[in-house]
């Protein structure tokens, strides 16, 4: 048996992502000691229910404590606090670093908590499931997906090197990003994706006649697919959007004037236009599930 | 062995759905012939090499001469001139339908063109893949999916209760509604979502420089479930979108001032405004998984 990787890993918020993490760590053995910590007395009991990590308490330092590397898995609003409330406890040497969906305000939030002599190395695995929650962790959530470093300049390679043999001896491939193009590419891929998905189901809502109606009944259409993405953590996705504001807003305008376009098309009979997009669309799926990733 | 409730079932058009039908009609021995007929040469021959119904011819009126149930399945866009090209051989008797996703202008079209002693009564099974073609044609499609008859007023009800025993026969369940009822609560729950998936696959390709780019890497984020359903035929929901124009763009109209609230919220920083939203959609699903259609 090969030494693991880490002495003690501290995971602060233990939902969907960090109880994920805590599964695969301990299953690969990637560390001696596993313990979470998250404000919610609650969350706390259920993540030790479950058994996520070897434990789970609500002193967000004392997780931290002699921790060689510390993963905050809050919701990006959060991460600012976490870091100040963990700062004082964390070892020399040690790395820290988030999940969270957005980067730059992550890094100017927590980047001022962290000491001098800790390894700051921001990170985002890019999977994750709509549910949320300690009960929403399992195993193999990371096998094959990526998970994104944005490094800072002036970083000791070694640390952002160890922690991407981490993301990948738990399953996920690793790529680097500057933390602006990882906001631009993220607001893109994921955050419009959601934002759309969650004002769909919304507008179809309120069209039906609020939940008790045919809009459930026929939502086999297509509708469904738009729900599973729109019953993702409100919290979570409320602060994506607080945080990525200027990227979500750029990528918003253009999908409306895209979507203007398609509108304009149909009120004018214009069926060539929609057969365009139409078909342009399936290639980018075919090409997704050349790469993997559908 | 039960009777079979047909003798002989045509099916006009061999795609996803049609192909579906034929495989699930003989398999649960409902008809004791099962012929096809589509325009495309290359098309019957796959049918028939893929052995979804007795036989896949391409005339039309051929394959449904003698038959006691035809069903049009082709793109809505086809369905008039499918109506027209087999009206002289349609056998006194013989019960009319199609599958498609627009009720209104498939009735217009379809109506004039069906004989006297003829049962004409409209169908759409809320099912599907994001495939097309013969080769997408696959068992259990209808599995407790619902299928909507609009039958007009005047219509022989025995004609009508007859093609419902069929869809349920088929594993459906079945529900009627009223030909423009039927329209609009499509447009939401399925032309709708339809739209915005081809059109955010359209923008997040622009975005992301076509095809070979960052954007399909991150897909997991969850673009790729967008991706999925903007798969879907192109002939297709053209033929949707032209054909149920007044009630999609009522509806888009609905979306877009729903989607312009949120811009606003993300640009002011209404954070709660978004979670309201996001909690709310978060039960839409709960409903949907309640009610098995999830």
């Amino acid at each position: 048996m090969t030494e693991p990787m880490f002495d003690k890993i501290a995971l602060i918020g233990i939902g969907l992502i960090g109880g994920s993490i805590a599964l695969e760590a301990r299953k690969r053995g990637l560390a001696k000691t596993i313990v979470a910590a998250t404000r919610s007395p609650e969350t706390a009991q259920k993540a030790n229910e479950l058994k996520l990590a070897d434990h789970c308490g609500i002193d967000l330092a004392a997780a931290a404590r002699d921790a060689d590397l510390v993963i905050v898995c809050t919701p990006v609003g959060a991460c600012g606090a976490a870091a100040q409330a963990i700062a004082p406890a964390l070892k020399p040497g040690c790395i820290v670093s988030d999940v969270g969906s957005v980067k730059q305000t992550v890094i100017a939030d927590m980047a001022p908590h962290i000491p001098e002599g800790v390894h700051f190395v921001p990170a985002h695995p890019v999977a994750g499931t709509e549910n949320s929650g300690p009960e929403a962790a399992l195993l193999d959530l990371f096998e094959g997906r990526w998970c994104i470093l944005t490094p800072l300049p002036g970083v000791d390679p070694a640390a952002a090197d160890k922690l991407e043999a981490f993301w990948k001896a738990l399953g996920s491939e690793v790529n680097r990003l500057d933390p602006a193009n990882h906001d631009r590419i993220l607001a893109i891929t994921s955050h419009l994706p959601h934002l759309i998905a969650y004002s769909i189901v919304g507008t179809a809502d309120d069209l039906g006649g609020h939940l008790n109606s045919e809009v459930l009944k026929y939502a086999a259409g297509g509708f469904r697919d738009f729900t599973r993405i729109a019953a993702s953590d409100p919290t979570m996705w409320r602060d994506v959007f607080m945080n990525n504001k200027e990227a979500v807003l750029e990528v918003l305008q253009r999908f409306q004037e895209d979507l203007f376009y398609l509108q304009r098309a149909i009120r004018w009979g214009e069926g060539d236009k929609l057969f365009e997009l139409f078909n342009r669309t399936r290639e980018i799926r075919r090409a997704l599930i050349h790469l993997h990733q559908a």
